[in-house]
C-alpha cells in the first residue's frame, strides 16, 4: 500500500494494522497487509473472475449512512457481480480515500462491517490502499472469485432466441427504500418502510444461487447478469452482448409485500418506475424452456424466489408489455407510459 | 461495470465503448468490457500477484497535470509494485470517478495515456467502473501480474542480517520535480528543471529489472520493495517485515545530474530530504554480499544503475549515516539533522 503525501490523522499504517489487517488474516496471500501486493495461487484448472466497483458518498450512498452498512453495500455490490458469473468469492482488495476529518470511530465501524461480510461470504481482504481526500469519501473494491475446474462461468453474451427470462427475488425494493429516505411514501407503515430501506442499504447478493446456476451447466442456463443498473438496463446488456432482444410482462414483476403496499393505488406506472430503479442486486438470467422446472426447483431448495418474466426474441431491445399485451416504452433512465 | 445514479454528460457506456474498450482488445478475458467481470485463466503453475493503488487530484497529482500523464503515473505506480515482486504485468482494472464538468477531450487524453502504457508494458485493461463525483478526480487501479512456474516472487519479508542494501536508478528526482512545480529551485537551468519534473510526472517502473532479479532466485536476492513512500520508509518496511534493521550511507545515495545541480550548496541536508521524498518508483532490495557482483552486472546489462547503500543489521530501524559515519536522525515524514 502506498502512503499518500497527506493522510488522515490516525496514519495510514495505523489504520491498516489496527483495522484492516485482521480482516486479511484468513488469506495467507495477503501477507498480513505488510507487503505491497497479494499472492494468489490458483487451484489447478480454476479460473479467476475479477470485478471492480467504485462508490462515492452522495452518489451511491448517503454520507451519513452507517459506516458498517456502507462497507457491506460495496462488498455486496461486487459479490453480486461474482454471483452473476457463478463464481465462488475468494478475496478482495479495497482502496479507500477518506475525507480528512474522518474520525477513528467511523473507520472502526467501517472495518466492522467489512469484517462481518468478509466472514459471511468468505471473501477476506487481500490488499488495497488507504489515503486521504479533500473531497467526499470514495471507495473502490476489486473482488476476485473462482470458477472451479470443469465449470463454465455465466456470461452476458450467451442468451438464445426462445430462452425464457428469469429473475431472482423481488425487484424495486431498494429503489423504494431510497425514495423513502428522500421523503417519499410518507404514509407507508413503519415495518414496510424499514424493510425497503434495509434493501437499499444492505443488498443480498445471490451468491449461492449463482453458483448453483453455473453448476447446472451451459445447456440449462444460458446468459446471466446482476441487476444493479435496473432490470430493463441489465436485461438490455444481456440482449446487446448476445445479439438478441427480449419481451417481459410487467404484471409478472416479482414485488415484495412492502413494495406492493407502497405502490397501492398506482400499480402500473409505479411498477414501470421500478424497472429502471437499480440497486436490486438480483440475478436476471435466460434459460431454455425445458430447464424451467429444474430452475424453479433449485431456487425453492435454496429458499429464493425466481420469477419467469418473458422470453428472448430475435428483435433487438427490451420490450415491456402490460397485462393487455401492449408495449410500455421506457426511456433510458426513466420511463414513459403510452 | 455498474452505472452510477449520476453520470458525466458523455454517459458511462459511451465512455467505455469509445475510449476504454479499445484498450481491452488485447485481453480476451476482458470480454470487450461488455460484461460485469473479467476472466483470468492462469497458466499452469503460475501465481498471480495483485496490487491496488488509489490517486486523488490535489493529493497525488496536480488537477491540471496533463490527463495522459495522470493515467500513466497511476499505471506506473502499480507497475512498480509488480516490478518489486518480480512479476510480469498481465492486466489491470480501473475505477475512475470523474468530476461532473469533465469534458470529452480530457477523457480522450486520459485514455490515450492509458493506452500508451497498456501497450508499452503489455498490461491491457480488463475491466473496472466509470462514475461521477461531486469531488475531485479519484482513480483506483488494480494491477494483476504473473509469476511463472518455478520462480518465487520477491517479498519484503526475506531480508537477512549481513545482506547488502541496493537501490536502482536515482533517488529524489520526483521529490525535486514536485518542489519545482511548487516554486522551489527557481534558479535551476531549464534542462534540469524539465528532467526533474518529468521524473515526477512519468515514473519509470523497473519492470524488466524486477523480473531479472526474481529470476536470479532466492539465494541471490532476498527482500525487495518499490520506493514509493520514500527510500527510508520503504527500506523500513522491508526491515519491519523481516525483523531486522539497516544502515545506509547518505554519501552513497545515487543522484541524477539534475538533482546534483539542484542541491549544489546544501548537499547533506538536501540529500536527507530526498530520503523521505517518495515517488521514486525505484526498487530497494537486499542480497547477500557474494551476489553483489552478479547483481551489478545484471543491472549494467539492462542499462540500469544500481547502487550499494549499506547493510542489513540485527538492530531494528533504518540508520542513515553521513560521510564521517555519524547517524542522521530522520523523522517519519521529514528529517532532522543532529
Amino acid at each position: 500500500m502506498a502512503a499518500a503525501p497527506s493522510e488522515s490523522r490516525l496514519g495510514e499504517f495505523d489504520i491498516i494494522a489496527r483495522y484492516f489487517a485482521p480482516i486479511a488474516a484468513a488469506f495467507p496471500g495477503a501477507l498480513g497487509l505488510k507487503d505491497d501486493a497479494a499472492l494468489f495461487d490458483p487451484p489447478p484448472g480454476a479460473r479467476f473472475v475479477v470485478t471492480a466497483d467504485a462508490m462515492v458518498a452522495g452518489v451511491h450512498f448517503l454520507a451519513d449512512d452507517p459506516p458498517d452498512l456502507i462497507a457491506r453495500k460495496l462488498m455486496r455490490a461486487n459479490l453480486s457481480d461474482l454471483a452473476a458469473k457463478g463464481a465462488i468469492p475468494h478475496a478482495c482488495l479495497l482502496t479507500i480515500t477518506l475525507p480528512e476529518d474522518t474520525g477513528e470511530p467511523w473507520i472502526a465501524a467501517y472495518a466492522r462491517g467489512l469484517a462481518a461480510d468478509a466472514a459471511e461470504f468468505a471473501m477476506p481482504l487481500a490488499g488495497g490502499d488507504t489515503t486521504a481526500t479533500p473531497g467526499p469519501l470514495t471507495l473502490s473494491l476489486t473482488a476476485i472469485g473462482l470458477v472451479p475446474e470443469g465449470r463454465a462461468p455465466l456470461l452476458r453474451s450467451a442468451a438464445q432466441v426462445g430462452d425464457r427470462v428469469f429473475v431472482t427475488g423481488t425487484i424495486g425494493d431498494a429503489h423504494l427504500g431510497l425514495a423513502i429516505q428522500r421523503g417519499e411514501f410518507f404514509g407507508l407503515d413503519g415495518d414496510h418502510r424499514a424493510a425497503l430501506i434495509d434493501r437499499y442499504r444492505l443488498p443480498q447478493p445471490r451468491v449461492a444461487f449463482g453458483q448453483a446456476l453455473a453448476a447446472l451447466g451451459p445447456r440449462k442456463v444460458h446468459a446471466a447478469a446482476d441487476v444493479s443498473d435496473g432490470l430493463v438496463a441489465d436485461l438490455g446488456h444481456i440482449c446487446e452482448a448476445s445479439g438478441v432482444g427480449a419481451r417481459i410482462a410487467l404484471d409478472r414483476l416479482p414485488l415484495s409485500a412492502a413494495a406492493t403496499a407502497a405502490l397501492a393505488g398506482a400499480p402500473l406506472e409505479s411498477c414501470a418506475r421500478l424497472l429502471s430503479g437499480g440497486d436490486d442486486y438480483e440475478i436476471v438470467f435466460t434459460a431454455p424452456p425445458d430447464a424451467a422446472a429444474e430452475i424453479v426447483a433449485l431456487a425453492k431448495a435454496l429458499g429464493i424466489g425466481v420469477a419467469e418474466l418473458g422470453e428472448v426474441l430475435a428483435k433487438p431491445g427490451v420490450d415491456v408489455v402490460d397485462a393487455a399485451g401492449d408495449s410500455i416504452s421506457l426511456m433510458r433512465k426513466g420511463y414513459r407510459h403510452f
